[in-house]
């Protein structure tokens, strides 16, 4: 694919100009916000490296599309995608940041930290036993790039790793990968279920009562998207106990509107997705890295198959 | 060495004594509670199985006396031991437990939990970017079975790991050991300080000015011995932010004293010496590998060199 225009779209235009002209790759450059884009620009591009679309741009034209986030739902998910046209995304380290996180907040609930920060305010001396990773199952919704990262983490810790996927396809680092249908008699020996899917057709509004009742007591993490959550059926769940406590980094609207019931839950951690966030050197290291072996004609891992959406 | 007679001494021996009896040990067992121990019993005894000792008590006719906890302070510290008897202690699961304890304070601040907490509370939308473990470096004191575990887990996760120890002996899943010397000018770049130490008279007060003075903003947490620390200069390093927030799972008094300033200060996490708990399950288990290994023989790992304190 020859590619010599490429237009870069991004709110962080201004961080990412500088990092990519150090890499002196011998191709025409545009950089501009997002609110700035026209037709014309696109026009001119051959590729466009993007976060988001504005709806009213046609960018059928251009070669190749390259996601600056991992997650592509804001362009295929309720769209039409011209499948002339390459679809990747940035994949790099956010399987990395997303098991920091996981472990973060798993490791504060097995490590009892709000019970001592409770205890230090009222002067208290109570032990009581930290339960170790080892002792722990988790189930991960998602064996791609980021839940496998995920498992090898968590696995390498001692946790027993359960996966879930259409497939149901055996992967490295997973004790047992299951599909969607078979999963759910599993799911009351969970302490944790952690979603990494991607929005699709198939994903959207998934976690509902069909598994948050089978659940007893886990907590729940939530760094794929917001739509694929029932947020009544989390709640509700909540209410019952079947989930003691909910993780979210993505919200079905965000920013999470203020009158949303889950910034008061007592048991609802709210984090603005961060979990995942693309650093402008690591976008920059992924798109040259693409570029290069689009060139080169290699094989690239992180090519969206527009049909599944991931 | 012959061994006949075993007395076990703890507050726990009621969960203590099922799990022994049900290892089938062709031995003469005896179960008491730590108020209720008197010379009578040590006479009968050829081995004590102990967490602490009282100090009226003459242990120093027994063979072999094997510690329940993982430091042997209490057995040493200001103390003279007779030499003719065997000090062994428990170790088993201590570093991984140990490990998780430090990894969740330290994820706790790369992750931002409590900004993200503060966030909440407001219903404020606010994204800043979570730090990852493989840009951080941790100084670990003490390189023994505690130390290398930690720095095994941490180094697996990315982290540069450094250790502090009497030697300063080149160890795996360390980049460098330094000696107490030599580690000083170092201070400036870490991170996080790991104090795994036992207290001895080498370790009593290490950490005072001359370590603290030296850092530029780094998490302290502690989870050796709390003599091991000069308090006072501490809470001075706190309020020159050259520690920026400290762990403390150890205390120079234990259960820490209502009036002591520790409990009030807003960047000390207090947690009642649980970071490496000896569950009976564990203690059993190594109290009977060890009783294994020298009626076998083999080389003790757990040996304590009563010259050293540890």
């Amino acid at each position: 694919m020859e590619i010599n225009n490429i237009l870069v779209v991004s709110p962080m235009y201004r961080e990412l100009q500088p990092l990519i002209e150090k890499e002196n790759i011998r191709k025409n450059f545009r950089f501009i916000p997002e609110n700035e884009l026209e037709n014309e620009d696109l026009k001119w591009a051959d590729a466009l490296v993007s976060f988001n679309l504005k709806s009213d741009i046609d960018y059928s034209q251009v070669k190749w599309v390259h996601s600056l986030g991992a997650g592509v739902d804001r362009f295929l998910y309720g769209k039409t995608w011209n499948e002339q046209v390459l679809l990747t995304r940035t994949i790099c380290s956010f399987g990395q940041r997303i098991a920091e996180y996981c472990l973060s907040y798993i490791l504060k609930d097995l490590q009892f930290h709000e019970p001592f920060h409770v205890a230090k305010h009222e002067k208290e001396w109570k032990p009581f036993t930290p339960k170790l990773l080892s002792d722990q199952k988790v189930m991960i919704y998602g064996t791609g790039e980021i839940g496998q990262k995920v498992a090898q983490i968590f696995s390498g810790l001692g946790v027993e790793v359960y996966g879930v996927s259409q497939s149901g396809k055996r992967k490295e680092h997973f004790k047992e990968v299951m599909t969607m249908e078979h999963h759910v008699s599993r799911l009351a020996e969970m302490n944790y279920l952690i979603n990494t899917l991607p929005l699709t057709n198939q994903t959207a509004r998934l976690f509902s009562k069909n598994i948050f009742g089978q659940l007893s007591g886990a907590g729940f993490l939530n760094v794929g998207r917001g739509l694929t959550v029932d947020e009544k059926a989390l709640l509700d769940a909540l209410k019952e106990e079947q989930v003691r406590f909910a993780v979210l980094d993505v919200f079905a609207q965000e920013p999470l509107p203020k009158e949303n019931p889950l910034w008061e839950h007592p048991h609802v951690y709210i984090t603005p997705h961060i979990s995942a966030v693309t650093t402008p050197d690591e976008g920059v290291a992924c798109f040259v890295e693409t570029l290069k072996n689009l060139e080169e004609g290699k094989p690239l891992r992180n090519r969206v198959d527009v049909e599944k959406g991931y």
